[in-house]
C-alpha cells in the first residue's frame, strides 16, 4: 500500500523527518511529495526543496521523493496511492485539516487521510519558525537536519540586507 | 424585518445557497450583499459575482442582490436592516466571528448578528476549495450551482497556463 | 413564527435575559423552555426555575415560559415552532453546539437552529459561575436579576453546612 | 501489522462502523476492543456491548472483537500491536486526544497513534446522542445498525419510567 | 508581591512543580493553595495532598503551602495577594480558563490572573493521567516526584480490587 | 525585573493600553517594544507607531518605548529582561501563541512568557478592527486613545480614494 506525505517542506524540519520515519513503519511505500504552489513565495525553490528532501530522506529504503502539480488528491489517485498522511500539531488549524480531509473524501472516497500526531519534542517546531530564526542568524541545529542548516546559511549569506 | 447576508461570494457555493434559502424562511426580506474589498484579489470581479448571485438567487422572491462599500455594519444601518446573517461551519474561525459580532454590537446595539449552522452535507465546502479544485480542472458540480461551474470553465479557459 | 429558547436556567442570569430580549425582537413569539433532565442534579427544582423564569420574563409580552420532557427537537415540533435559539459565548463548547444543531437538522430538517452571540458584558457570566459565587456567600447582583438573588439567599440559608 | 481500535462503544454507531471498515483496509488485522471502565456507568453492560460489536462486525474477515482491562497502551503492547486507531470528529475534544496520544508515545514510543477523520455524513453522530434519542423513543435507524436499534428498544422497554 | 497558584493537586506532578519553580522566579512570594472542593471525589484526601505539596515544595524558600475554602478570588483577596497564577497546556479548556479570569477580574479588578505556559516536555502530563497510569500499576516516575510515586503505590496497595 | 511587551501596535488601542497598565503593576520595569517586520505592510510607519506609543504611555513612570530588529527572544535577552508579556483574547489564535512561547522557552529557557487576559470590555477590540473602522470614516474614539484617533483622521484625509 502506497502512502503520500505531501507538504511544502520549506524547509524540511526534524518534525517532518520524525513523521517520515513513522510513516515508513506504518506503510510499505511512502512518497514524500512537494507541491507546486503558484500563490505563495517559498524561501527555497522547488528544486532546492527536492534536493534537501533527497539528502535527508536517503536513509529510508522505502521513501521516494517527488513533486506534483495540481490537486493533491488527483496526484494521489494517479500514483495509485491509498493514503494521505498529515501531521497533527497543537499549533495547527485542526478544523481546517479536518475540512480538507472531508473534501478529499468526497472527491475520492477510496483514498483515506491518516493523521499522525507530532511527537511532543517536535510539537513547537514549524518550517516558518525555522525560517524566521535562521533569517535573524539564530541557531536552528536543534530544529532541522544538517543539510538544511547549511542551505540556510548559504541562503542568508546571499541576502545580507534582507 | 430586513436581514443582510454579506460575504465575498467568490464564487457562491451550494453552502451559501443553502443559507440563503434558510434565511428567506426566517426573515421576510433578505439582502445578499457583496462587499467591495480593497485589499484581497478576488478570482471573479465584483460585477461577475453580482451576476452569478442574481442568476442563482432568482428563484427566491424575497431576496435582493446588492453590493456595498465601506463598513458592513454601516451598510446594514443605512438599509434599515435589523439583522446580519452569518454562516457557521466547523472549518471557520469561530472566535473571530464572535469578535466581529461583538464589535458590531458595540458600534450599533440595535442590530443583531444571527449565526446559522451550515448543514453537514455542505460543511466542508468553501469558496476557496471550489476555486482550487476548479483551477486544477477538477469537477465542482457537486459544490456549486451550474452558472458558477460554467463561469469557472470560462475563467480558467482564459488562463491556460496559470 | 414561533421560536424556542431552551436551557436548564439553573438559575436564569442577566446573560440569559439579554438573549430573551433579543429573541423577542427577532421573532413574533418566543417560548422559554426548561427541560426535565433526568441525569444531572440541579440546584433549583424544576418548579423553582419555572417560577424564577416567570418572574423575570413577565415584562416581555410575547414570551411564554414552559417546560418540556424528552427530546428538545420533538418538543419544538409539537409546539409547531420553526426555530431553536442558542446563545454563543466564548467560553462554550462551540463544536458541541454545532454538532447538536446538525443532529437536530438531520432529525427534523424543517426546524432551524439560530445562534445569537452573548453581548460582551455578559460573555463571562454562566449559571454555574453564579451558583458557585452564591454558594460561597459572594455577591451576584451584577450577574442575575433580583428574584434570583433572593432565591439564592434563601437556598443557601437552608443549607448552612453544604 | 496489528491495529487496535478501542472505545466504549455504548453502543456502536454507523460512525464507529465506518471507521472499522476503513481500518480493515489500512491494516492487515484490526482488534476492536472494549475497555472496562470502572468509573462511568454505561447503558449497555460489557457483555451486551461485546455481543453488539460481534453482530455488527462479523462481515469483516480481519476484525477481532475483544475486551481489555487496565491501560489501553499496555493492552496494545501485550497484543503485539503497533497502532492505536482513533476517530476524529469536529465535535470531539481534539486537544485532549492529542495529549493522550503524546502520553502514550511517551510510555511506549514503539506504538503509534493514527487518527482517521469521521466521514461528514457521520460527523454529528455520537453514541451519547444515539442513547439520548433512543431513551426518548426517537428513531435511531439512520445512526446505528439494526442489532443496536433492537437492543435499544428492549433496553428502554425494560425501563418504562426512566 | 504575593502570588497564589491554586489547584486540586491530586496529586502534584512534574508539570505543576515546573510552574511552581517559575512562579518563584517571577514573584517574591508564592502560595501554593489547595482548595476544598465539595463536589468532586479526589483520590488523595486534602491532608494527603497538603503533605505531598509540602514534601515536594520544601526546596523553594519563598513558597508557602496552604488550603482554602470558598471562592478562590476571595481567598486571594484575604491573603492580600495581587496575582492568580494559572498553567496553560495545549490540552486544557482555554476558553473556560479565560472566562474564569474575566469573571474574577469583574469581581475583584485589583487582582490579576497570569497564565504561564507549561513547558513542552510536561505538556501532556496531567494529574488525571498520572492517576490513571498508577491505578493500573503503570510507571509514573517520569511524571511525578518521588513522594507522589510512593504515595500512589501505598494508595493502590490498599485497594487491590478496585 | 524587566518585562517586554512586544507587538506591532498598528495602532495602539485601549486593549493594549490596559495591558501596559497591568504590566506596570506586576513588574518593576516594562519595555513596550515595536518590532520591525519586513514582510507585512503596516498602516503607520515604525516612526509613527513609536510616536503614538510615547504619547499614550507617557503617564506610566516605569515604561520605556523601544523598537527592535530581529528575533524578539534575542532582543529580550540583549535587554537583560526575564519576561515576555502577551495578551490573551478570545479572538486570538491561542494554540499559535502557545507554540511561540514553547519555541522561545526552548531557545532561551531562562526567559519566561506570561499571558495576561484582556479585560472583557476590551476583548473584541483589535488593531485591525480599529484600522478597518477608521478607514471607512467610522468612529473609533471608544477603542483607541485620542492621539491615535487624530493620527487616523490625518492618515485617511491623505488617502481620499483608497
Amino acid at each position: 500500500m502506497l502512502a503520500v506525505y505531501a507538504g511544502s517542506f520549506d524547509p524540511i524540519t526534524f518534525g517532518h523527518l520524525d513523521l517520515v520515519e513513522r510513516a515508513t513503519q506504518l506503510f510499505p511505500q511512502v512518497v514524500v511529495a512537494v507541491g507546486h504552489n503558484r500563490m505563495r513565495r517559498p524561501l527555497f525553490t522547488l528544486r532546492e526543496r527536492l534536493t534537501l528532501l533527497q539528502q535527508t530522506c536517503k536513509g529510508f529504503h522505502n521513501v521516494e521523493v517527488a513533486q506534483f502539480d495540481g490537486l493533491l488528491i488527483e496526484y494521489v489517485k494517479e500514483r495509485g496511492a491509498r493514503v494521505i498522511i498529515r501531521g497533527l500539531r497543537a499549533g495547527i488549524d485542526f478544523e481546517y485539516e479536518l475540512q480538507m480531509a472531508l473534501a478529499n473524501a468526497d472527491l475520492r472516497p477510496e483514498i483515506d487521510t491518516v493523521f499522525l500526531p507530532t511527537r511532543s519534542r517536535y510539537g513547537f517546531i514549524s518550517a516558518s519558525m525555522v525560517r524566521e530564526i535562521a533569517s535573524h542568524g539564530g541557531d536552528i541545529t536543534r530544529y532541522a537536519p544538517e543539510p538544511v542548516c547549511r542551505a540556510m546559511r548559504e541562503k542568508f549569506a546571499q541576502q545580507p540586507d534582507s
